[in-house]
């Protein structure tokens, strides 16, 4: 059998660690990067320095900076870039990309400005049509997985024939991904839990226990569920992988970098100081506003989301937002 | 207003929590325990000196070991004792209760033998209609309940009027309860959870990442909703407070004994070994059989509750049991 042709575009640590499952898995892997350097180390050295350094990678993996190169031959085509840089680089991309192939985010965020999710923006830049766009989300720290750690994921599209053929491409021994047709409550999963994980670092740091923790995850995914009913998710796929699943990874990750934002403000420091104390920004942070907009477009109340916004940017502080959920009316748990 | 009076049976942690949390609500609490010792105990120092020694009690907690005078005048009476001596133990008060008392289960379990759950226990001594059956349950570890940290949880009864009553009882500026009509739904999310924790456990101390506990968790709630549905309950209520929100409490709990326990096993001890370790039996490995029993009778497949009861009861390795896990064919996730 001639192995699947597929083109990882984003050298970066989860980008690097899928391209090492599919190799795994028997796909004929090329891996785009954009600096020239990176490429030749991931060549000649078999590992991604700057990302993974202590993972040495399959040898069959082929990095290039060449995007046509890359895309060559390639029926799946995987982007993994940041979700802000998307609609950029994918415009170059696009047409060195055959008709057929298979596009598969494995981002997770909104854009900025458009508050279009990343799909929506694969669709918009390239015409694709929805049988031909995917998601890969789900508890997947990247250094775990290039341990190969036993993990599992959610491979989303609308047409199911394609996500099986995703599906099949990607599962490993310890890489086992399920299929699902809601691609957009996969990636409102990922969106969000950013902004949960914030809420979570508040109150970690402000030092509350397990049982607000699991609170303000559960209400905070209760939450996400009720904006994906409104954008046409399915509230089971929220439950799922992609939701809680990613959710819980990234709270008990002590590498979350939206975790650790959120716990030095739950300790007093402010956001600018915050802001100083982390090399790399917090998606959540840019990303809660434009969480917020979402749900007051589609009209659904979410008051976690609500409470990062104004911690973060209206200056209110941890203890009075916590002060400010908790007194909240007497509700219904379903609604 | 007169204060509602609530009586209390168990003074162990949770028991004397949940007491704590119905006087700083307001309402006038007698504490039924055991042992005349530590009801004296809890009268003369307002501590509870072998399940919550740190904790100053409300000095309007009244204990006692008279059953009748703990239920005399009460409109709502809170079951908090063993899962397994429930049946005994509602045998002897039946006869105090009056006849519209709601009885409110704190439980979480299932009985061996019946496999019923606590409110079938309830229906089945009491022969209350489910309009009196009533259930608590949530991510509330009892050590941070008394100690006021914010905690959120559910209150279950198919009268919403009734649910509406307990939670009004209950809702303090750190707890706060939301109710649902789904007792059975609520009742298997604390029920499963000490199976799922089990599996968690055995992961942990295998030594596998958050990926792992992640998937483990999500899909052991995947199940457990398929369980839930085939019982008559909505599988939103496992994705809320009393399902999703207890595993994570459960699950991030140094103090859980399933955990450990699963732990211990994923370490290398035998089941032998590991029991001998704790002081206390952990109620998952009990359970986890009754759960198994639920689901085969019910057509139910629930491949990480089966995964634990072999390593458990059939002495299949940790190694090969997640290997097993793993290597399930390929499938969608919703079903």
């Amino acid at each position: 059998m001639v192995p699947t042709r597929v083109a990882v575009f984003g050298a970066g640590s989860w980008g690097t660690a899928f391209a090492v499952i599919l190799a795994d898995a028997g796909c004929d892997v090329t891996l785009w990067g954009r600096r020239p350097g990176l490429v030749q180390a991931i060549n000649t050295t078999h590992r991604n320095p700057d990302y993974l350094p202590d993972a040495e990678l399959p040898y069959s993996i082929r990095a290039t900076t060449d995007a046509a190169e890359a895309a060559d031959g390639a029926g799946i085509a995987v982007l993994a870039v940041s979700a802000q840089h998307l609609r950029k680089s994918l415009t170059a991309w696009a047409p060195v990309l055959a008709a057929d192939t298979v596009l598969v985010s494995l981002m997770k965020g909104v854009e900025l400005g458009t508050d279009m999710l990343m799909s929506d923006v694969i669709a918009d830049v390239t015409r694709a049509g929805p049988e031909r766009i995917a998601v890969v989300s789900g508890p997947n720290l990247a250094g775990e997985i290039v341990r190969r750690q036993p993990a599992a994921s959610v491979v989303a599209c609308a047409d199911t024939t394609v996500a099986e053929r995703i599906q099949h491409a990607c599962h490993t021994p310890y890489f086992r991904p399920y299929t699902n047709t809601d691609v957009v409550g996969c990636e409102l999963g990922g969106a969000v839990k950013n902004v949960i994980a914030l809420a979570v670092g508040i109150a970690d740091g402000m030092g509350l226990g397990d049982n607000t923790k699991a609170a303000l995850m559960t209400r905070g995914l209760a939450e996400t569920g009720r904006l994906g009913v409104a954008m046409g998710a399915n509230p089971q796929t929220l439950a799922g992988l992609a939701g809680m699943g990613d959710l819980i990874a990234t709270c008990s990750s002590p590498l979350s970098r939206n975790h650790t934002f959120g716990a030095n403000l739950g300790k007093g420091l402010t956001v600018a100081e915050a802001a100083a104390a982390m090399k790399q920004t917090a998606e959540g942070v840019t990303s809660c506003r434009s969480v917020l907009d979402l749900a007051e477009r589609h009209g659904v109340e979410m008051p976690i989301a609500e409470t990062v916004v104004r911690v973060i940017h209206e200056g209110v502080s941890p203890q009075g937002a916590v002060k400010e959920l908790m007194s909240r009316s007497a509700k219904p748990e379903l609604r």
